[in-house]
């Protein structure tokens, strides 16, 4: 079992990486009431909820479940609404704390309830997709979307302990894994040559859900994305280039009609463009460009862009940065492991565009 | 015009009080962007929102004014759902300053919204009612009520300025005023017999909203609040005493309705009953008692409690704390100007009730 201490804040808290890591970490130990509530969803409260009641009764723990609608589309106030309401319900009070077992949206809807609930009680992240392993569980951001905006609302608040049970990827479907894979490729190509050639070399066995790949690779996501967030936790600056493709994704999303292809899909090609574009620019070589897009073909990801308009391209990438009165700003390739943030000159974006991704 | 330093968290903030502190204090220079987002409601606005918005224009501002509905009922998730809409609707972004226009009602809601709008944006207070002004926008409680419990939603999260303008009390009911009055005896009961002596100089002063005796109640008022809440922000332990009157009063609130009595009147007999069993411990003496209830009379609150069998008092005050798997613990005088909290036995309490509130 791997595991890994994060550094943000005042407070810090552990990561614990391994197949039943539920049941061989010391998660249970930073818990102090009686009082825990799980929130899960309707997927995977029946897959994986057993194993982790039966560790909390085993432990003396009271324990309420709060099972929630599965989807993006319930990410929403009023599926939070069903956690307070259970929580009073329950009369949970200020010691209580909620646990996490889910995906990202579990994740993020849960940790925002913690953050607001009782002006805040204590939270644990139980990451059951291996995206939430490797990206949504480390950082602190929580949140629901609101009609009018994905993730509009929301907080920073920290876990008290992370539980990456490896064993929980058994049941995920393989296009959700691929969808994970995205974002542990994303971790190596900013920042760490190294690490996307050991995904070069291991990119089949992390496929066939090896344990001891998928162990290194949600370890070594959780460093560098918490490295990359310390000193920059409330996302000022350097954070920035952990969105290496998606601008290009948020395109593809937004295009297709959000759902259509998963996020970690669209990342995947948008990784595959802000590659092309780090290449026009004389940051990147083709033989770099053909690696890259090799290794998130490999992972079952997508590699060739939607047909859209340029203009669509455009308007749909400039839509976020046009909020914050600023320019649209790329995360580039200065050589794989180096990323870097740069405004472009449009006229360059529409050039490979028109190459890669024109209708 | 008083200034006062909040120092809280990692941030202190200032606190400016006097008639037009509105115009005279450098509050607007806090504000890094040109976007503010004022949240006011349907009373307060037509009164108070143009000498705001007038400065903001005169100082460049882009303003975008939010008004709610009016009432203690419309402190929910609904309300602040309108809100975020209207934030997003205006394109406001992270760099946007929610400014609170308001009474407790405005400030909680604008003060939650500020907290979790885009993951946290700056806020900045203008309380408009005296217990707004000494009470509730200093300490940083934030919140809106949820269908199953008062105030059970919301977050810590500190404003970056409160502008006390005194000349926005010009219009309060004078209901409301007598209201704050409780809170600032409350101030002087606790911790301060100097206080609560000039208080008691200048009661009929304060009811005729004479500006220099309202000036000092609200910035000892602040002084006293903000010195208890620092060291307890998150609420654990000392901060307790501000609950002084309270425990009777929220049995008040409770049982004859929630808006039957203002919250303050409520206080302002709760405060009595606290005294009576101060009393009757041996912790006050009847010249004290007579003394304090004389000024919470004065202040235009009622100093007789309704009358309610002893059974339902008690089941009302044991309301909170059994749900916390605790006993009710009071907050009592040790003389005035000195509050500690302990455990009472319960027959002691209901001896106190039967000779001064029982049905
Ligand atoms: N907080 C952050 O920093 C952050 C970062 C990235 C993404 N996110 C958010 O995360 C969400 C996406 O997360 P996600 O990709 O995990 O999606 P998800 O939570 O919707 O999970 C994907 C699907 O897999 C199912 N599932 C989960 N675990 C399973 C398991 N072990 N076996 C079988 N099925 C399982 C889910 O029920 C769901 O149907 C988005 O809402 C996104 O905004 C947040
Ligand atoms: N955050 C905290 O620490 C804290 C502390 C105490 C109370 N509170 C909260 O504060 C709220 C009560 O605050 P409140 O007593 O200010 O009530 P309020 O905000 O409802 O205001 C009382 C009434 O006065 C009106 N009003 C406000 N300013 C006015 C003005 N200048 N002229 C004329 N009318 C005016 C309001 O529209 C309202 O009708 C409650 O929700 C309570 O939970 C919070
Ligand atoms: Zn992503
Ligand atoms: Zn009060």
């Amino acid at each position: 079992m791997h595991r890994l201490e994060v550094a943000l804040d005042e407070r810090s808290y552990p990561i614990a990486i391994g197949r039943d890591a539920l049941a061989q970490s010391d998660w249970i130990g930073v818990i102090r009431g009686k009082q825990v509530a799980v929130v899960t969803n309707e997927t995977v409260g029946p897959l994986h909820l057993a194993k982790l009641t039966s560790a909390l009764d085993a432990a003396g723990k009271s324990v309420t479940v709060v099972t929630l609608p599965d989807g993006e589309e319930y990410k929403t106030a009023e599926t939070l609404d069903l956690i307070y309401s259970a929580l009073l319900e329950a009369r949970c009070d200020r010691k209580t704390t909620l646990v996490a077992l889910g995906g990202g949206v579990v994740g993020d809807m849960t940790g925002f309830a913690a953050a607001t609930y009782m002006r805040g009680v204590p939270f644990i992240q139980v990451p059951t997709t291996l995206l939430a392993q490797v990206d949504s569980s480390v950082g602190g951001k929580t949140g629901i979307n609101h009609r009018l905006g994905k993730n509009m609302i929301g907080a920073f608040y920290q876990p008290r302990f992370v539980v990456a049970d490896l064993a929980t990827l058994d049941t995920l479907p393989a296009r959700e894994l691929s969808a994970g894979l995205a974002e542990v490729i994303k971790h190596g190509a900013i920042v760490d040559a190294g690490f996307l050639g050991w995904i070069e070399e291991n990119i089949d066995a992390l496929v066939a859900r090896d344990a001891a790949a998928l162990g290194h690779s949600v370890l070594r996501s959780c460093e560098i994305k918490s490295e990359v967030v310390a000193g920059d936790e409330f996302e000022s600056g350097r954070r920035a280039i952990l969105n290496f493709g998606h601008t290009f994704g948020h395109a593809v999303e937004a295009g297709l009609g959000y759902g259509v292809w998963l996020h970690g899909e669209a990342v995947g090609v948008g990784m595959v463009l802000a590659a092309r574009l780090s290449q026009r620019l004389g940051y990147l070589d083709e033989a770099a460009v053909q690696r890259l897009t090799s290794i998130i073909g490999r992972a079952g990801l997508p590699t060739r862009a939607p047909e859209m308009p340029v203009k669509r391209w455009l308007n749909l990438m400039a839509v976020d940065k046009k909020a914050e009165g600023g320019e649209v700003r790329y995360i580039l390739l200065r050589g794989l492991g180096n990323a870097v943030v740069e405004a472009v000159d449009e006229a360059i974006v529409a050039e490979v565009l028109r190459e890669h991704a024109a209708a």
